[in-house]
């Protein structure tokens, strides 16, 4: 052999084996991923609640519905607005005649993946979420279920809408049934991102940033909270295992979590996991809003969840992993529906 | 000729005669309207205000953008939601800190065809609106100009998007681009309707009621006021001609409208001449929203300003021509943009 086409053939050898070097590295990540995470189903259905076409239609036009709230401007679309991801940007919400919610609002895209709902788990679905949500004060404030109702008894169009969508009922605008709709208009919004793409199969979904913070983030124990199809949203645990949460947020009051629902001192400072589905479009971050970046958020939680320092160049690995969490916006969601008007009826 | 075919014949000419005639009528009713209205242009453009492409993408990321306002709560999109045609369905809108608006919020679309902005002409142009909202305590409330536009500096993404809006500036996040930005958006907000498919031809577009109350609306005299390309929108006019108008809408506050801001006695009750675009889609309806219903409203008028009691025949065809001039969501109004979010930064 000539000493070029030697030297040709090693240097083939050599980006050959880096190539495979680095499909084989994808592989074996992708399945390390997938025993702990799940790609986005098409829809979050459940037997409890089927999906029909017209229970979601008229979820989707009760979600960006102002009229039944106690003062007319809260919809859920208020604290949940599609151009914010499903947020509103706030720490905490503001809702009805201007109260302070609790907590911060979180999004509402694929919220129905999580075994529970709010920050406390105190809502058992996103039906009984919607459902309580009209009589909570800072959310839409009305005194009374009935009263909630009467508002969208007395729209035309709604009477018709929801007896196409729950037939065979007497009196069909309930509020159990507004839970319904909207929790089914919900329960359609799922957003796979490019992570979902690469659980696939896809190698070139992702980044060389976001697959070596995918590798940080199974490594260093993240995922021991945050697993599964939400990437959290699966279970309970105590905000500050390592340290008390608000001296690393610097978070102005102390919230007890769990422990305020359900007086067991096992759920001091308890809260949902939060699943971190689009996670780079939801600042600011945790229940009380108290950091706004999501560098800053994920130092935070290596420290106080792990008790470990972060270097930059990991803290920018494990942004550019979570950023491949966002995905497109459902058109359902981005676009808003035509409300029903009063304006034909004399 | 053989009686059936003779009578053939005649029926052959009967209806021919009455198709020709209905031709002619809706030829005569075409340029009697085309006298006294305009189809909608293709956008609202101003020399003021030239429309590029960066400067209406900008305007439509600040119009749903809450951020900017004193508490969080208040963008464009709040009071003028694309889900209620532009408007929020309050008598009188309630903006930042739960303020209440004066008056009734009108919708955004077409607005730019207006001579003037409010109610009362108070505000020069659609940029001009927007820019003193900034600052108007019950819309979003800032201190000063100058704390809105901190705001908007934090915001990574901001600075990209506003240079690249108004080239050539050293500090282009100013309270006056914020308005520029969004009335540029606005002069994009159109609305074509059936009414102007038949302003251009298309005989179908209105059905024969529409056309009966096309004709009373020129007929009865509407037309004084509602005319020209926005049917309104072109002039002042005192609300309560022939009569009081709290004694037909009921308001419970005398609003002395234009007089306030000019203090001329003959600006006594005098307001802006609303566009009626879309007006079916926008209740409740007047300066305070004291009139729920299309029906009720169109009674109010031809009584205060007409000194005409309507039939509910006349008022029905009324109502259909007025339903005439819905038109289609603009898609980039319908459709909420991806607002720009502080996640990525440390």
């Amino acid at each position: 052999m000539n000493r070029p086409f030697a030297r040709s053939l090693i240097l083939f050898g050599g980006v050959l084996s880096i190539v495979m070097g680095a499909q084989a590295a994808d592989v074996s990540l992708r399945t390390q991923a997938q025993n702990v995470f799940k790609a986005l189903p098409k829809d979050m259905a459940t037997a409890d609640n089927p999906l029909t076409p017209a229970k979601v239609e008229l979820g989707r036009l009760l979600y960006f519905e102002p009229r039944a709230s106690v003062d007319g401007t809260v919809s859920c679309a208020r604290c949940h607005q599609p151009a914010l991801f499903g947020t509103d940007a706030l720490p905490k919400s503001i809702g009805a005649e201007h109260r302070l919610n609790p907590r911060n609002a979180p999004s509402v895209l694929d919220a129905g993946i999580q075994f529970v709902q709010h920050w406390r788990g105190d809502r058992t679905s996103v039906e009984d979420q919607a459902t309580k949500a009209l009589i909570a004060p800072p959310s839409f404030g009305n005194p009374s279920y009935e009263s909630a109702m009467a508002k969208l008894r007395a729209i035309p169009g709604y009477p018709t809408l929801f007896a196409r969508a729950f037939p065979g009922q007497t009196d069909s605008i309930t509020a159990e049934n507004w839970g319904k709709a909207i929790g089914a208009y919900m329960r359609t919004l799922v957003t796979p991102s490019p992570f979902d793409a690469f659980l696939a199969g896809d190698d070139r979904a992702l980044s060389p940033a976001a697959k070596a913070g995918l590798q940080s983030f199974m490594q260093i124990g993240c995922v021991g909270c945050h697993n599964g199809v939400g990437v959290g949203g699966g279970l309970y645990q105590k905000f500050g295992l390592v340290e008390d949460y608000w001296k690393a947020t610097g978070s102005s009051n102390i919230d007890k979590g769990r422990f305020d629902v359900t007086q067991d001192p096992a759920d001091l400072y308890v809260f949902k996991v939060p699943s971190l589905r689009n996670v780079a479009m939801t600042p600011p971050y945790f229940h009380d809003g108290s950091v706004s970046t999501l560098p800053a958020a994920v130092r935070v939680m290596a420290r106080v969840q792990l008790g470990r320092t972060l270097t930059d160049g990991e803290v920018a690995d494990l942004v550019s992993f979570l950023e491949s969490l966002t995905g497109r916006l459902p058109d359902d969601f981005a676009t808003a529906p035509r409300l029903p008007t009063a304006s034909a009826k004399p």
